[in-house]
Parts: C-alpha cells; structure tokens; sequence
C-alpha cells in the first residue's frame, strides 16, 4: 500500500467510513449544497479575483475589515504565499504538527527547526518555545488547536508568544484552522491582537468546520497591509473559485450548524476518548473535532479490512508508527468503529497489547 | 472605472451581455452540470492531489501518456509552476499576447524580451523570431492561435521554431487553449513533437474549450519527466477542486459538444468579421472564436452603458487604445451586439470615423 501522507487518500481504496479526515462530522451543509445548484451559470463567469462579496461576508462574521481578509484555494495556497513573499531564513515549527507547513517551507528551501513537543507533556506547547525564539527564526507556525494532538495553547502562553514575535520581529503563523469546534472560540481567537501587531497572522478555513475539502477556501487575516500586497502580487490568477467562493458565503449565513457541530464534537469527544481508553489505548486530551491516540495493536490495516480508514501518524514529526488520529464522527459511526476495535481485540486475544 | 486588466471583469459592472470573455459560446455542457449535482457529495473529500481518473480521462482523448500529464488549477497554475521550476533568467513572450506569461515571469523576477509583432504582418508571427531566438532565451511563451489576435502560426514555421529550441535547449510553452475552436485543430497541434522534444510543453484548458472558467481546470502535456516531478512538488496541495476534476471528466464525455462550436465559431467569425468591417472598423484575420479589430471610435463607454461589455486592448503590450477584442457568441447576440453598433454610429453621424 501506498504511504499515505495526508488524511482522506481515499482514491484507489474500498473505504465505506473515513475515520482520517478531521472535518465537521454534520457534513457540507444543506445551504450550501443548495446556493451551488443555484449558482451553476456564473461557473461561466471567471472569478472575481478579489473575492469581493466572499471578504465582506467574512468581513461580517469575523468582525475584521474586508482590507484584513486574504482568501487562497485552501489553508495551503496561503502557507505557501506566505512563504513566498516572505522567504525566511530561518523558521520554527512544533513537533508534531500538520505537514502542510513543512510543505511550504520546503517550496522555498527551507527546513525548519523543531520546538519538540514532549509525550510526557501531553504534547503541549510549554515556556520552552522561547528557547527556539530566542534564535531569532525569520517565521514560526503555531496551529491551535495543534493537529494532530488536539490539545490548545494556554491563552496567557499564547499572548506571550505573539509579544515576544512582535518585539523581535517575528513573523507568527497561528493556524486556528479547527478552532472553530471549540465552544469558546471566540475567547480564544488572537484576532484582537491582530490590530497591534503586523508580526501576527491568522490562518483560518472552511475545508473543516464546514466539510469542504473537495473545494479549497482557506483566508488569512493580518493587519499588515505590506504584506498582504506582496501575498496577493504572487497568488495565481483567479485561485479561488466560483463554487469556492459561493460555498463559502453561503456557510457564513449558516446560523445553527456550527453551534450543533460544537455539541456533538463535546459529546462524542467524551464517548470515544473513555471508549478508546477502555481498549487499552493511550488517548491524548483533545478539545478539537479529533483524537490522537496509541497503541501497540496492529489496529489500521485490519481496519482498513473493514472498509474503515484512519490516520497513522507515523509520517509525523515526533511520532510514531504506534500512533493514530481518528476524527470524530457521528454517534453512530463512532459506535461502529469502537464495535470494530473491539471484535479486532476479541479476535487477538491475549495477544491485544494495553498501554 | 477601475482598469481592466483582463475579459471577464463584470462584477461590481451592470452587464447583461459579456464579450469580453473568449469561452465557448454554447457554455457549460449540460452534461457537466449534471456531473456536479450528482458528484455533490463528494465535495466532503479532500481531492485526489494526483487527478488520476481526470489524467486517464485526458490520456483517452489526447492519446498521450498519463504520465505526460500534470492538471492544474487553471493554466495560470502551470505558467506559474513552469516559471517556479525553470527559473528563468531571460524569457521571451510575443507582443502583444496573454498578460498571464508575463505575470507569472514577474513572479520569480523577470522581465522578457518581447517579439513584437507587426500590424503590418497582421500581427503574425514570422521569421523575425529567430533573431530572438538566437539570444538564446531560457524560455519562450507562444501561443497557438495567438490571443488576443486569434491568428495561428504557420506550421513549417512552429515546428521549425520547436526544433530549434531543442537543440538549443530553450523551453518552448505553446499555449493551445484556444486550439480545439479549430476545425483541423488535431493537425495543429504540436502533440506529435513531444515524445521528441523534452524542451516543447503545451498547455490546454477547460476554461475556454468547455465555458467553465469559473472552476480552474488546465493541464501541461510534456515528456520531459524530470521537469514533471519538479513541478510537482512545487503545486499547492490540492490545487485542483473535487468539482473541476468532475467538470473535466465529463466534458471530456461531450461528442457533439465541440463539434457544434466549431461549426458555429467558423460561421460567427465569418459573420461577424463582415458586419465590423461595414461598420468601418479593421478586422484582423482570426480563426479562432474571438476577433482582434480597430477603430477611432469610442465604442467602450458607449457599449458598457447598454449592458455590453468588450474587451479593451490597451493593455496590452504592442496594442493600444483603438484596439478591442470581442467573442464570437451565439448568433443572436452577435446581431445584437451589430445593432448597437450601428445605433452607435448613427449617433455619432458625421463624427463617426473608418479606417
């Protein structure tokens, strides 16, 4: 089988429930749905380039000025934007985190230094990041909630560390791409520091909280109008799309579905966070739409054998082949794939490892 | 009025009937419309970052290894990624011509040598390119037939022009986009030479052949392996949407679809080619589904505050203020678009000018 780099490579397997992907478990909404059969004929139309009605509905639900707002064809078109326009030396990314970053790093020929997130610390970001800022790194990328822990940086830490980046002039990626499924979002959001410090730049995305992955929409927010000018000079003409663009003001009018999405998520978070661990699993705190766990069991390919797909995280930076991320889905698919695991240990008897 | 920098431009405009985009007058396949609704599930997965069933698709119809074949989020990605890869130092482009190579040479920093193309050879390509040519840029952009003129190049001189980039290990990008509103389109096209010539590269689209330039969907066609890997790396992570790869596969299903343009492209530009010119305006010779003309006339202002909007070539490099291009659309709107010419001209009565 083909190394699987990134969650949801379904393409080639016969999966009937895809555990790997971490987006909203409630699906892409009805209304979105709908304004896409609606909005067919302006597929004939090239895209506004600068998605102008998109950054107001942004501009509306964000409480940002439109000016602020930068849209991409996903989360990824902006990482590499960034890395583009600011081609840095020197950067600093957490161990594990999201590979994207990497990705766009390597684009401009940089590999990063790691601040190593520690299993005996649960993975969280702690005071020793200062000890890599100390090295003056041109750029650093925070995702919080971290994928794929789970885990959020404390807010006064966070503070902190967007202080120290704006004083000594470095540039902060905060990625808070699945903040969104958190009940006080809101409070933990850094846009408030966005005003007073150009160093900071926000990463947000409707491929998750609104399950749309197949359509690319990411934006990013930053007051410093500079670099946004050079972001938007170097981005591919008409990146986003016309369905990319629909769906997205479309999802901002949903007014219940990311309240319901935060419900579910708490719920199903405590389901399968006590249900994992009574499989002998070593479950990692997570407050986001998804859950990294390990064990020593052979667990991913006889669940593939089931037409159940997960993600093994052993292509992560600071993980191992023993660790798993599974997204949280539906009660019922969650029911279904804990009655997999255990039939799997059933079956493996006294051979089942617990941690 | 802001500058417009490219067809297309109507939102914020009141336009009912847009000229200024050069895309298949029948529009969007009915087929693929279908293919969106139903593949609208689909839309909650990240896409196939390697295309493969689009690939196939595009392999069936070209007749060209899947392997030759890189998609991308519209061929503005593909000139992006071919001047990522390349690095250039020196380029050529034709003047005047598609802004879309320069802005992607702008990207990595280069500024090219134009080819300027004579109003007294009907905008032509000729023999003068191979004074260029022994400059011996890294890299050269043509494009076949030219847009905005709509003249093809002659095929002794393109393949002459193709070998002599092999041999001297120039980067030929022959942009065929506009190549499938021909009705010997396969004679033309440089396909055979690829297997050949690692240095050729062609680029097509969907956004014009199939009216879909909302949804970002190009592809490169080379052999030359090497620069493939190197390009991909380099392409934004999912770059091509869930619904362009769809869109692509089913237009690729059209039989009739292409046929019937080009049966109507041929009859459009004889048509319309004969109305401009009793209008007193200078029609250059064009086989494609757009036509280049000149006049003194203010036709812009005047079109635009009746809902008409056309595309204004003083932007372009070689072309000035008197220069327009419109696309041929179906017959009923090329006479309506001829009506308020007419109405315009005898407006203007005696101020009205010929060329």
């Amino acid at each position: 089988m083909d190394k699987m780099l990134h969650g949801g490579e379904i393409y080639g397997k016969n999966i009937r429930c895809d555990f790997s992907v971490n987006i909203n478990p409630l699906g892409l909404p009805q209304t979105v749905r709908e304004s896409l059969i609606r909005g067919m004929d302006a597929l004939e139309h090239y895209p506004d380039r600068n998605c102008s009605a998109l950054r107001e509905a942004i501009s509306g639900k964000e409480e940002i000025s439109a000016d602020w707002i930068l849209c991409g064809n996903g989360a990824s078109d902006l990482f590499q934007l960034i890395t583009t326009a600011l081609r840095p030396e020197k950067a600093l990314v957490t161990a594990p985190a999201f590979s994207g970053y990497e990705t766009a790093l390597a684009g401009t020929g940089v590999r990063p230094d790691y601040l190593e997130l520690r299993k005996e610390e649960k993975f969280c970001v702690t005071d020793r990041i200062f000890s890599k800022l100390e090295q003056q790194p041109d750029l650093v990328f925070l995702c919080n909630p971290n994928n794929p822990v789970g885990n959020c940086v404390k807010p006064e830490l966070l503070q902190k560390i967007a202080e120290y980046c704006r004083k000594h002039h470095i540039y902060l990626v905060l990625d808070e791409c699945f903040l969104g499924f958190l009940p006080d979002a809101e409070q933990r959001s850094m846009k408030p520091f966005l005003e007073n410090n150009p160093y900071l730049l926000l990463i947000s995305a409707f491929t998750k909280l609104y399950a749309m992955p197949g359509l690319r929409l990411g934006y990013l927010l930053s007051s410093n109008q500079e670099l946004m000018q050079k972001m938007k000079q170097r981005q591919t003409e008409w990146s986003v799309s016309v369905p990319a663009q629909q769906a997205g003001i479309a999802a901002l009018a949903e007014e219940h579905y990311v309240e319901e999405a935060r419900i579910l998520v708490q719920e199903e978070n405590v389901y399968l966070t006590a249900e994992l661990e009574k499989l002998g699993f070593c479950v990692y705190p997570s407050c986001a739409d998804y859950l990294l766990f390990e064990t020593e069991n052979e667990i991913f390919t006889e669940l593939m054998q089931r037409g159940i797909l997960i993600r093994h995280c052993d292509n992560y930076h600071g993980l191992n082949q023993n660790f798993y991320r599974i997204a949280l889905k539906r009660h019922a698919d969650n029911r279904k794939l804990i009655a997999e695991l255990t039939d799997i240990r059933e079956k493996a008897g006294t051979l089942w490892k617990t941690i």
